[in-house]
């Protein structure tokens, strides 16, 4: 390893994804490992996705990194765990244009810069930290050229964030649980690609909140330690819902996909409920939404649309195709108008073409709106104030690297954030 | 029997019941048995009941039933059951003084008239109806002189409304879910009397509401039929927590009573929420009531207060004695003060000494009252118009039987309503 001021970077986007059968409960809480299998779909990361520019260089005395532009720690224990773990299994790496050598044993001893940026609102519940650790670690893994696959990646980003380790693939993913006390059967691995049903359309409802919601880590201590419904939705339901779920995906099957979907939601807010203290993660707009979707679904006598919820109000909602997605983003816009204040462009955010198939130019046509049909009652009320804003997308793919110098997130001379 | 015109009448007054361990699931919808045990508290009659005037004529030529002064029909099934089974088991009656002579057959023949009143809002969820169908079965037992005992006579009231079994008493009482296919072991039995545990004080808190919920009957035959967690609780929670419960009330163990009240309603609505589709009764206010309630629990350090909820947005609150119920309804007067139109006298009902011991006379003193020391946010925010109304009360006593005729609710001479 030469002594001069070289900076070696790599760049890389990783998807966020949404529990379809629900990780809540870990048997394991330093290695993570869960008390049952979960399946989750990965969204477009057009419109939802973490990027991660990784930097080594002699010239750097620490690990730091930097998270939507400004530094955070590194001294927690999971950010600890994954990099042990990368570092472990680092391996020699050249990059002749440059005339850098790194050696197997270098690793140890060099410092990285990490940055990391979401394009989508940390704070929003939309399963940040998922994306996060799935871009740390495959980032690193592709700068200390590491040998593992995509599923030995993602027992290693599982120890930042559970759910991270599926979002080291797109499409539809399963987390297997695994035996072993070590941890290193506890990997995802991808059921289908994201090619496989594109017929699915994804509208995401960020709910307004009041309240600050428990964070999943503490909730599932918590439900482990609490809830006499726990282990048996482990044990006895899970298991044959893991199966039933894989045979509608591969089938193409929506109504039992949605049917469960929506099941597999209610029991984990069901066993939220069942903790002490209860835990409420939806709120009177979640309980709307879903009592909206419900109705349609029983009025057309088949599921049009499935909904989902995670450690807080937002839903997720999962429309057949593209013609009920539209049907359903009227809908939307009907129940829970923007405020005046509030610009459309701002109201309904990412695949905005749906908003187009929907008719829907401005808030005139919003106002204009007709009470969905399965909606007998006339002054059905309105609930303007009530979503923050609609994010459309659909299933996506798994993680890319950027080779584009210009997406980096580091200043590859410096090794420091671009924006700093 | 004499072909004059006379009328035989007795009034009573029944107490309702709010369960502590609920009941949520028949395993016979006919006869109404329940899939697991419940024990609920008798609630005192002079603030929440209802009052039945039964009354039989020759001259009567049908069965009629006026509720809250309003005519209602008796065809409907449980009505019909109630009556069939207390007139099969109707003896002799002889009133002397009046010259009139019932016999055992004549029963069959002659009609009824039934006037009903409760003397608090029938649609606000405080279980109505179990204070209806018990007080009816307890005063037509009375008019037709049976000879079987109150947990007999619960098993008929329990063909009318199940909860109502639990009505026949008061203190503490069970509902045995009992064996028999024909349901005679399926009835009520007094665990300890009114004056056993006499510190408790109970604050309900009556929520607006903005849905209108699903029917407890129908609610309970859709989570006996799709939820997976129903029958893990019946089978395996509810049997440990009875025996829990029946001791902790035995010992006046208000720390393991409340403990059981609180995680035995959070499952029932966590069942609820199991259900497909999903079952919501409480809302946004139920769940800030609950956080209320967790948090200053907590910031003590043992239970001062337990919640529990019933097919409805309602707390039903109990104070372990009379200072905590003082500080509990400051509190719930602080987070929840009355609208500016509303009067403090029709805004906590019931045993209004409470409010008085609370030193709260008027809306300048709700207005003064401090943050509570358990919330250490200084914005602590306050829901006015979320609460309708508060009701003061306390464990009560069971059905009695009243026989100053000016509380009677027919005319004694016609046998119509007085009101008509």
């Amino acid at each position: 390893m030469a002594a001069e001021k070289w900076v070696l970077m790599v760049t890389a986007q990783t998807p966020t994804n949404i529990a379809v059968i629900k990780y809540w409960g870990k048997r394991d809480e330093t290695l993570i490992l869960p008390v049952n299998d979960s399946i989750s779909v990965t969204l477009d990361p057009d419109h939802l996705c973490t990027t991660t520019t990784v930097a080594v260089s002699p010239s750097f005395d620490q690990d730091r990194m930097w998270l939507n532009g400004k530094e955070i720690s590194l001294g927690g224990g999971r950010y600890q765990n994954c990099l042990k773990e990368i570092r472990s299994r680092a391996c020699d790496v050249e990059d002749t244009e440059k005339g850098i050598k790194i050696e197997k044993k270098d690793w140890q001893k060099l410092h990285l810069h990490i940055a990391s940026f979401n394009n989508f609102p940390t704070a929003a519940g939309l399963a940040s930290s998922a994306a996060g650790f799935a871009c740390l670690v495959f980032s690193l893994a592709k700068l200390m050229n590491l040998k593992e696959n995509q599923s030995q990646l993602s027992a290693i980003a599982r120890q930042g964030s559970g759910s991270a380790c599926r979002s080291l693939f797109g499409g539809f993913v399963k987390w297997i649980l695994g035996k072993e006390g070590n941890g290193s059967d506890s990997l995802a691995v991808q059921l289908v690609d994201e090619e496989h049903w594109n017929d699915l359309v994804i509208i995401i409802a960020v709910v307004s909140s009041r309240q600050k919601e428990t964070s999943s880590t503490t909730g599932m201590r918590e439900s482990v330690e609490t809830s006499l419904l726990l282990q048996h939705r482990a044990k006895e339901v899970v298991p044959k819902r893991i199966v039933q779920m894989e045979e509608a995906i591969q089938n193409h099957d929506f109504s039992s996909f949605a049917q469960l979907t929506c099941a597999d939601s209610n029991q984990f807010h069901a066993v939220c409920l069942d903790t002490s203290p209860p835990i409420f993660y939806m709120n009177d707009t979640s309980h709307r939404i879903i009592s909206y979707v419900e109705r349609w679904n029983r009025s057309v006598g088949s599921p049009q649309v499935a909904y989902t919820f995670d450690a807080g109000p937002n839903a997720v909602l999962i429309a057949r195709n593209r013609k009920i997605a539209t049907e359903l983003l009227q809908r939307l816009l009907f129940f829970f108008p923007p405020n005046s204040e509030t610009d459309l462009n701002s109201y309904v955010l990412g695949d905005k073409s749906i908003l187009r198939d929907a008719g829907i130019d401005g808030m005139k046509d919003i106002e204009a709106l007709p009470l969905p049909p399965e909606i007998n009652n006339i002054s059905a009320q309105k609930y303007s104030g009530d979503v923050n804003y609609f994010i459309c997308t659909r299933p996506g793919g798994g993680p890319v690297l950027l080779s584009d110098d210009s997406k980096a997130l580091l200043n590859p001379k410096s090794g420091l954030p671009k924006e700093a």
